[in-house]
C-alpha cells in the first residue's frame, strides 16, 4: 500500500496551489535595511550587532532561496543581498515566483499599495492567474481622502463596493488591528454611522471608529461574499490578546445564515481556536499562512496542528507574502512539505490510503479555495 | 532494558479503563444525515459537496471502525453506513463497544437522556461496570419541569441530588455553556437564590441564571463529591474564549479545603493550562477526552501535551462518547495508542523502565478515577 | 557535511551557558516532606497514597540526578532521599552543581532569602560566576519593614535602587503575582504615589497596591537597566489567565525607546505569545525556564516551540531553580539535550550548517545574556 518515495514527492512538488491571501511583490530594487524590513513583522531594525536574518524566515531564505539566486545554500546575508542586487529585482522576483509553483494569487491590495505590484503585475510576474481582494478599511479611508462628506459617505461606500466586487473576488478586514476582535457584534445604525463618520472626517487621520469598521464589516457580510479577517500574530500595532478567533464567535452566529463566506487568516498562536471555529460554524475557514514563513524549520508543527478539529474542507492555504518575493516561494514551499510531513505520518499511524492522502491535499491546496471564491465563475485580473 | 515489542503491545492492548465521563450510546438506527451530526461539535449539515466524514473523526471511524463491521479499512462512508444498517443498532453496538475494551463507564445522564442508552444499557452493551454521574443543571430543570415551586426549589434540589447522590458517584456542571467558567466564585446567599429561582420559574425554559448555576455548584461541593465540569471545546452554544480552566482559579482556592474533588473535562486546546491547576490544586484532575477522538491521528500530539505539568496521579481518561458507539472505541483506541507513544518516547529520552510506564499507564488508566470517584465502595448501576 | 555524533554530543555537553535568572540553593538539609514541596509549584503535599515524585520533575531527578549521588537510575525515591541525607546538603549541593556545568548564574535574591544561597555562595559552591538581580517588590518592603515613612519612601527606594544597582545586573517584578499583567501600562503620579504608600504602610502586609509596584517598574524602567517579568506558570497563588505576556503590550510600546531590555521569564503556557513579542518589540527577549524543569521528557518539545517566531538574538536560558540542586542540574541537562534535538531537526530538514547552528546555539546558551546584561561590564559577586 505504501507509495514509492518519488511519486509522493513528484504530487507534492506539483500539488496546485491558490494562495487565498497575499499582497504584491516590491518592484523596485532594495537595499539591506529595506530587505531586513521586509523579513520581521517588526518595525524597528535589529538591534546593533544582530541581524533579521538570524531568525527561522531568514535561515529559511538562505536555505531555500540561495541556491534559486545561484548561489549555495546557507551564502552570507552579504552574498546573499549582493547577488540579489546584481540579478536586480524583476529577475530576482521572476525566479522566485516561478519557484513557488503557485497557479492562482488572491491579492489583497490594501497596505501601502503604491509600492507593490498589482494584481495584474503579480499574473505577468509570476504567470499565474490573479484575482483581487478588497481591503475594506482602505476603501474606506480612499473616500475620505477623496473628499467624500460624511452625508454622503454610506451611499459613496456601497457604491464603490459594488463596482470593486464586480471583479474582486473578496473583502478583507483589518478589524483586528483597528478595533480589536472583541467589537459589537451587532450591526451599527444608520445614524450612528453617520455620526460616526462624520467625527473621523472632522479629525482625518486613520480609520479607527468601532461603529465605522462594523458598518463596514455588516455590509460586506449583506452581500454574501467572502470577508477574509486578520486573526492572531501581526505587527507591533497588533493588541494580540485581542485577536483571537474565538472573540468573534457570537459575530460568527449572528453571519450563520447570511450567505457570507469568513476566512479567518494566519491564526497564529491561536490556530487550535480557529479549527475550532471551522468545525462548529459551517461559513468558516481558516489558514496558518504568514506564521509559516515565520516559524521555518518549525512550520512543519504548525501546519500539523492545524490538521486538528477542523474538516478538510474547512483549511485553506496562505503565503500572506507582502512585498520580498522570498516570502511566496517560502511559503509554498513549507506549506507543500508540511502537509506531506503530517499526511505522512497519518498514514503511517492510521494507515490513510494514497488517494486519500491526496484528495485532503488536493482540497487544503487548491479545491477549498476554490469553492470558498467560487473563482470558477470569478473574474480574473487581466495580466 | 528495553521491552519485547510484543509485551508493550499486549500490555496497552489490555490495559484497564476507567472512562470516567461518557453518556449513552445511541439505541436506535441512525440514518446518514443523523450518523453525520453524531460525529462533530457542529449543529448544522457539512455544507453542500462536504461531508462530516471528511475529518481527522471520519478518517479514524474508516480506518478503525470498518474492519470491526467486516469491511476493509477506509471503506467509503457509505459502504460504511449501509453495512451498519444492515447489521443493526444493537450488533454495532455491542461490537463496537466490545472493541472500545472499556472495563468501566461512568454515564453521564444529562444530555438528552431520552435518546440514548441508560447507564444499566451501557453496563448490559458494553459488557462493563458502569456508574451514574448526575449532571446538575438538567437536575433542575426537572424539578422546574415537574412543577416545583420556587419557593421549595432549594429544599427539593436538595433531597432530590440526596436521592440521586445514594448511588451516583459524582456531579457535572454545564457553567461553560450556560454562564461561563468566568462566573462569580462566590456562594449566593439564599435569598438572591430564591429571587433568581423565581423569575427563572415564571419564564420557564432552560436554565441560564448565574445566580442558580453557581448555587447548584457550590451544593455539589457542599456534598464533598466529585464535581465534573465541561472546559475547553464543545459545540457553537460555547463561548470557548469563555471556557478556560483558569478562569476557575479562585473557585478552585476557595473549594480547595472543602473535600470536593474537580475534574476538569475535555480542556483542549487549553489542556496545557488545565495540566497547570492540577499541578497546584490538590483536589484537581483532568483528561483530554472528546478531542483525542476529534483530533485522530493528531491525537498522540495533543496526549503528550497533556503529560507535562500535572503530576501522574491528577491526570484521567474519558472519551466523552455520546451517541455513536465509534466515539467509545475511537477514544479508547487512540488513548492507548497515545499514552503508548509518549511513555515509549520518554523511555526512549530519559531510560523510563519498563515497570514505571505500566504504573503511570495503569495509574492515568484507571487507578486515579478510581481513587477520586472511589469506585471502589461505590454502587456499580445492576446491568 | 553532518556532524560526527561525537563532536556534537561534546560541543553540546561544554555549551556555555548563562543561567539568567534563578535564585540559591538551600544551604541545609531537608527532610523529605520539604524536599517534596520543592519539586512542585503547588503549596500543599500530595494527596495521601501519592508523592511529588510522581510527575515529569520526580522522573527527571530519578533519571538523571540518582546517578551523580552513585545510585543507579531510577532509584526509588526513598534510596534516593536516604542516599541525599547520608551524603549532606554541601556535598550534594556541590556534585549537583558541578554536573550542571552552568558557567555564569544571575541570582535573584527577593524570595525567601534567608533559607537560600546568597549569590556569593552559589558562586562558590558551583565554583561559577554569579551576579546578582534585585527584586523590585522585596526591596520596597524592606523599606517599609525597616520603617521608612510614606513621606520618604520614594527618595528612599531610588536610594536604595542606586545603591544596589552598583553591583547588581537588573531588576525583576513579581506584578503578575500581586496586581497582574494587565495593570494600568502608565507612570502614576508621585501624588498618587505617596497616597498609596501611605495606605500600605498603615495597612503593613505585602505590596499589593497596583499604584505602588507600576511606580516600582518604571522607576527601574527609568535607571535603563533590564528588567525582568514573571510570566505564566507559577504556584497557585498567581492569577494564570492574567500573565499572558500580551498583557503587557502597551507596556512594551510605551518603554521601547527607554533603553531598557526586557525579559519575560518562564512564559509557559504562552510561550508562543512570548516569541512574538520577543520579534516585534527590540527591547525584549524571553525564555522557558521553569517550564524546562517541570516538563521533564517534554521539554524538548517546548524548547522547540520557543524556537518559532523569536529571533535567535532574543532567546534567552534559565532555569529558575529555587532550592534543590537537582532543578539546576537538570535545567541545564534538559536544555542542552532540547537545544540540541531542535537544531538537529532543522539541519535535518534545512541543511543548517553545524557551524550555524553552534552559533545559534552559544548566542541563546550564553551571548545573549551577556549582551542583554552587559555581563562584560558588569560587577561579579566575590565567591
Amino acid at each position: 500500500m505504501s507509495t514509492p518515495e518519488s511519486e509522493r514527492a513528484r504530487f507534492f512538488a506539483g500539488l496546485e496551489l491558490v494562495d487565498h491571501h497575499c499582497h504584491g511583490v516590491v518592484r523596485d530594487a532594495v537595499d539591506r535595511a529595506a530587505f531586513e524590513d521586509l523579513i520581521t513583522e517588526s518595525d524597528v531594525p535589529a538591534p546593533a550587532g544582530a541581524t533579521q536574518f538570524d531568525s527561522q524566515l531568514g535561515f529559511g531564505i538562505r536555505a531555500h532561496c540561495a541556491p534559486l539566486l545561484d548561489l549555495d545554500a546557507f551564502a552570507t546575508p552579504e552574498q546573499y543581498l549582493d547577488r540579489r542586487a546584481v540579478l536586480g529585482p524583476e529577475e530576482v522576483n521572476r525566479r522566485l515566483l516561478a519557484a513557488a509553483g503557485t497557479g492562482t494569487y488572491l491579492v489583497e491590495t490594501g497596505h501601502r499599495g503604491d509600492l507593490i505590484a498589482s494584481p495584474a503585475e503579480m499574473a505577468r510576474l509570476a504567470a499565474a492567474r490573479a484575482y483581487e481582494v478588497v481591503r475594506l478599511e482602505r476603501l474606506a479611508e480612499e473616500l475620505v481622502e477623496r473628499g467624500v462628506s460624511a452625508a454622503s459617505f454610506r451611499a459613496a461606500f456601497e457604491d464603490e463596493l459594488t463596482e470593486r466586487l464586480r471583479t474582486a473576488v473578496g473583502t478583507k478586514s483589518i478589524a483586528a488591528y483597528r478595533i480589536g476582535l472583541d467589537f459589537d457584534p451587532s450591526k451599527p445604525s444608520d445614524d450612528e454611522v453617520d455620526a460616526a463618520v462624520a467625527a473621523w472626517v472632522a479629525e482625518r487621520g486613520r480609520l479607527e471608529s468601532a461603529v465605522v469598521v462594523r458598518w463596514l464589516i455588516w455590509t460586506a457580510v449583506e452581500r454574501g461574499t467572502v470577508l477574509q479577517f486578520h486573526v492572531g500574530y501581526g505587527d507591533p500595532d497588533v493588541d494580540l490578546h485581542r485577536c483571537s478567533p474565538l472573540l468573534l464567535t457570537e459575530f460568527l452566529r449572528r453571519t450563520r445564515d447570511t450567505g457570507t463566506r469568513i476566512t479567518l487568516l494566519h491564526c497564529y498562536p491561536f490556530h487550535r481556536e480557529a479549527g475550532y471555529l471551522a468545525q462548529v460554524f459551517p461559513h468558516v475557514w481558516f489558514d496558518v499562512g504568514l506564521a509559516i514563513n515565520y516559524v521555518g524549520s518549525r512550520s512543519e508543527a504548525v501546519i500539523a496542528e492545524s490538521l486538528e478539529l477542523a474538516p478538510f474542507h474547512k483549511i485553506l492555504y496562505s503565503s500572506d507574502a507582502w512585498g520580498a518575493a522570498e516570502l511566496y516561494t517560502l511559503g509554498a514551499l513549507l506549506f507543500r512539505r508540511g502537509l506531506d510531513h503530517a499526511l505522512a505520518r497519518f498514514a503511517e499511524l492510521d494507515a490513510w490510503p494514497w488517494a486519500e492522502q491526496r484528495r485532503v491535499a488536493e482540497r487544503i491546496g487548491s479545491r477549498n479555495a476554490r469553492a470558498v471564491y467560487r473563482l470558477d465563475e470569478a473574474t480574473e485580473v487581466p495580466a
